[in-house]
């Protein structure tokens, strides 16, 4: 079975989580993993460009041949989720200038994937990603963590496998 | 004076407006306005991709020296707000790679310089738009009109005109 190189994005304007692997068959081997944190001082725009260039050095650097992309539904507050999309945009560009395929998933599908329950807690996801992944030790931060999740996570699902009500995985 | 050019956006995921607009002292003259409708039946990534490029286009051709966006703060459903933050981020990053700086204007506050009511409806915004530029008729459709009364509202604010808790306009 031919290697693919998946890059997991957790994205946010504070901190935007990154985490690539090679997948192998059943065998994930992680590449690199870290967080983007733009300084806070910044003007938005500013911060987002940080992201998206950041995210286009990544992609330069170890050619992903896909990208999973955390994308929550829910969010009490609109602003917080006004922001949250500009920074999913600016995974998805980056993507899109790499002629990248981009695929979706819900924080519960990870979780769930990952621990076996949508209702984990973050250390939860952070042990399991150690083992799948036999790192010595837990991946930090957890933004990091939880993007290495998302890319196990689309490694391991099959691309007919959708929720009812969805048309497809692709964003 | 100097002339300066703005390009006002009315950022959406279906129908993105635009409308660029010279300014020389308190003259405004309307340079180009429109709409990008990326094919409703492509994937997500490939429509901010093309509201991308097409944006790309626009400022290349017409060199705008600042942007002015919608932010708008309230939307009752959350998927919604997160498309629309993410053809924001579009924009922004379409901005940023011209080196322009952004400005952001709610609804609200480009009804209430327009027609003197945030109320207003969008015919009034239309009529307003129409004889401030001194058009033969009115830019249609609203999404370009609502974008050229971005564009007229952030020609004629000034810089430090700020709503309460708001530390600048800049995104």
């Amino acid at each position: 079975m031919k290697k693919k190189v998946i890059i997991g994005i957790d994205p946010g304007t504070r901190i935007t989580g990154y985490g690539i692997i090679v997948v192998n068959g059943n065998s994930y081997e992680p590449l690199d993993f870290g967080c983007i944190r733009p300084p806070v001082n910044y003007i938005l725009s500013d911060r987002y460009h940080i992201i998206y260039s950041s995210l286009q050095e990544l992609l330069k650097k170890f050619s992903p041949d896909e990208m999973a992309l955390e994308t929550p539904f829910i969010n009490k507050n609109p602003q917080s989720t006004l922001k949250l999309g500009i920074a999913m945009g600016t995974a998805l560009l980056a993507a899109k200038m790499h002629k990248m395929r981009v695929f979706g998933y819900s924080p519960r599908e990870v979780k769930c994937f990952i621990t076996g329950t949508g209702k984990a807690e973050k250390f939860q996801v952070q042990n399991s990603v150690t083992r799948l992944l036999s790192l010595k030790s837990a991946p930090e931060p957890f933004d990091a963590t939880d993007a290495l999740a998302i890319a196990l996570c689309h490694a391991a699902t099959p691309e007919v496998e959708l929720l009812p009500n969805q048309k497809t995985r692709e964003l």
